[in-house]
């Protein structure tokens, strides 16, 4: 085995004929594998169950202050529900907004309300031609896809394993008051897997946008997601912005999709004190309150933040093998012959692959041909373009793991044709 | 006893000397009592515990089409929800989009994706100035309130036992493109009560509106809130719209926060495929899915129609003594005196209270000051500006029927004091 780049042409089409051949055995196989999003496996939804049937109308009559949960009322949430995530990202219970089941609605809100009625008395970005937001990429396709539907122009940042390129930040951020905000996944990244290092978070407080209406929207997604007892830290940004007095720059996001039920969890905002009356105000139009019942059933399920560490622990058990086959995998099939290079996350849902440069379309379109389903090539950057046409996002939570199994291999030998063509293109 | 406006001048001055006293009583018992809003009372909430702790995994993991209910996907959706809000509303599953715990945030939604992104093609409404919307008034202050907050204006259309006035509507509908809209609750109105007639319902399906963009918001909230066996019939809207092609102008919205709990409901919206279609689209950049579990939830408590219609039966003997009573004190202690009419309804929330002209206002003050909380006066009407300051809308269903009895005690003193000080006035 040599790396591929070594190999005479001859070498490179005989390989390509014995790959090609497994190929047709898996095509013949019917596949239907899919790693495309991140999805608990159904195993990891049976953690939960608990919480199913966890709660009595005796629960439910009094909150913490006295209030029925059952009836409307509380627009930002249950006491305990506050201090529940305020536990989890480490702020006061007067920075949570507790939201329905998805952060990514209270994200969407979050853009809404600065487009049609303006942040804190700016300008509505509406009314403002070409807004802009800086998209750390490769980044979540979902975050880009808010952009999109709004018009606002994205512009990539290159990441590495710090963080986002904080220079470019700066330096749009600073100088051009179209930029208005940017879109932050600052632990255990989708997709790459790295956390945010302190220097990045402090260059984050330290920011002085040209907008007064900038805004990090820092989505928080998997900050209690750790996948071994190796955990990364994450400077807590809020305590760093009181250095600077920049706490209202900072819309921090989270739920427990992916503790408890994706579309059957809670969701919050942490935020500063006046961004927090400010989206309420807006929020006492959009409903009477969020859903306080299930509000009510996680935190009577997680009574103690140990029975969330272990709740966690209990994910991991049965996510990491699926980690570590994919890992496996690579530094067998892939590695040998120098074309790839992938990240190997402490937490998240991610694996994010890096093919030779030109070749990831055409990996995703083999695969798909061979009933292995991927994140869309390209969707981890705005508007669906990678540059460099080599980013996949590999999803391993979903399959059980003798399916996640074949998709590698199916994988491994699509990453090997697609890059041979490539190599072999050289020649023409 | 007589009519106050038969009374003398001294007579009168006699009177309010007397229920001055009766007031001041009132006062020394510091009472706390509310009849603002239209809640269910804890006895109703009791009622739909059975609906806490009715479902396991084995429910969960597959609905109908075989699909996870604890994960993610099926964004309008599961077809058991669709299903039971198609028989609730009368129209096709596949009319049926199913959101989150309220359908108010559905309508602030649908007004929210027309403003920023129009409607099947059309023009934002971001992108014309002054938008109007139609307000049949009195109605329902959350529904004025997204008209403000998007500062779309106001028009006022007066309400008869019919509901609104259809000449007034088809005139300005159709003759002014502006006119986007139109607010509606066609059955058992708040805070009327009434249930829009036949002829009414026939002529909002055969509009030819100016704006081909003009949605008529059929805010369907107390569908199967009947207060007794005698139940008002609604006409379907959409079987009426099928005559005339106009089914893509009717969004309709229902949820089951007064059938279940208040927050912890489901909601929908019912429309043309058009329309959902379009409107699924934005969701899909909003959120994931919605909670599917609390929509099998429902599903699994509500198995049969019998059982809606039991529940709602249940609901209804909890109630209907709460509206007799209201009935009962204003028959005795204002009807003698003249001095107001009111709507006694055969199903929803409210009983809708007009006081002589120009009094609402004052008898909202005398009660707040002796601890009776109505709705604000006013604001049932556009801009909380009721033309002829004498609209309140009373909300019998929260207190204990005891308080109940008090708070309608003090406020027919009230309605008593600021008549005889108006008839008064018109001595000086």
């Amino acid at each position: 085995m040599s790396f591929y780049n070594k190999m005479t042409k001859t070498e490179l089409e005989n390989e390509k004929i014995k790959l090609k051949k497994k190929y047709e055995n898996f095509k013949q196989m019917n596949l239907k594998l899919n790693m495309s999003r991140g999805k608990p496996s159904t195993e990891q939804l049976e953690l939960s169950s608990g919480m199913l049937n966890n709660i009595t109308c005796d629960d439910l009559s009094k909150t913490e202050d006295g209030f029925e949960t059952r009836n409307y009322g509380m627009l930002s949430g249950i006491p305990e529900a506050k201090k529940f995530f305020a536990n989890i990202l480490d702020v006061t219970p007067d920075m949570i907004i507790v939201g329905e089941n998805s952060s990514l609605s209270l994200m969407y809100n979050c853009v809404h309300i600065a487009m049609q009625f303006g942040i804190l008395g700016n300008k509505p970005w509406k009314d403002i031609e070409n807004v802009k937001f800086l998209c750390p990429a490769p980044g979540y396709d979902r975050h880009f896809a808010i952009c999109e539907i709004f018009g606002i122009e994205m512009i990539s940042i290159p990441m590495d394993e710090n963080g986002p390129d904080m220079d470019k930040v700066k330096m749009l951020a600073e100088s051009d008051p179209l930029v208005k905000g940017i879109w932050c996944v600052p632990k255990y990244s989708n997709p790459t897997g790295i956390t945010y290092s302190d220097e990045v978070v402090r260059k984050f407080a330290a920011l002085k946008p040209a907008a007064q209406d900038f805004r990090i929207f820092w989505d928080n997604a998997y900050v209690v997601h750790h996948l071994s007892k190796k955990h990364d830290e994450l400077l807590n940004i809020f305590d760093v912005c009181k250095d600077y007095g920049s706490e209202d720059m900072v819309l921090e996001f989270t739920s427990t999709s992916k503790i408890t039920f994706p579309g059957g969890g809670i969701s919050a905002i942490a935020t500063s004190e006046k961004n927090v009356q400010s989206i309420l105000e807006i929020m006492s139009i959009q409903t009477i309150c969020n859903d306080k019942i299930n509000q009510l059933r996680h935190c009577l399920f997680f009574s103690t933040s140990q029975k969330l560490d272990s709740h966690m622990q209990a994910h991991a058990s049965i996510i990491k093998p699926k980690f570590d086959l994919v890992l496996e995998k690579l530094e067998e099939k892939i590695k040998p012959f120098g074309i790839g290079s992938w990240t190997n996350p402490n937490g998240g849902y991610f694996i994010s692959f890096n093919s030779m440069n030109g070749c990831g379309k055409r990996i995703g379109e083999l695969c798909k041909q061979a009933g292995v389903v991927l994140t869309n090539v390209g969707a981890t950057y705005p508007y669906g373009i990678d540059p460099y046409n080599r980013n996949i996002r590999i999803a391993p939570t979903f399959p059980p793991i003798k399916e996640l199994s074949i998709a590698m291999d199916v994988f491994c030998v699509c990453v090997k044709i697609a890059s041979i063509e490539k190599l072999l293109r050289e020649y023409e």
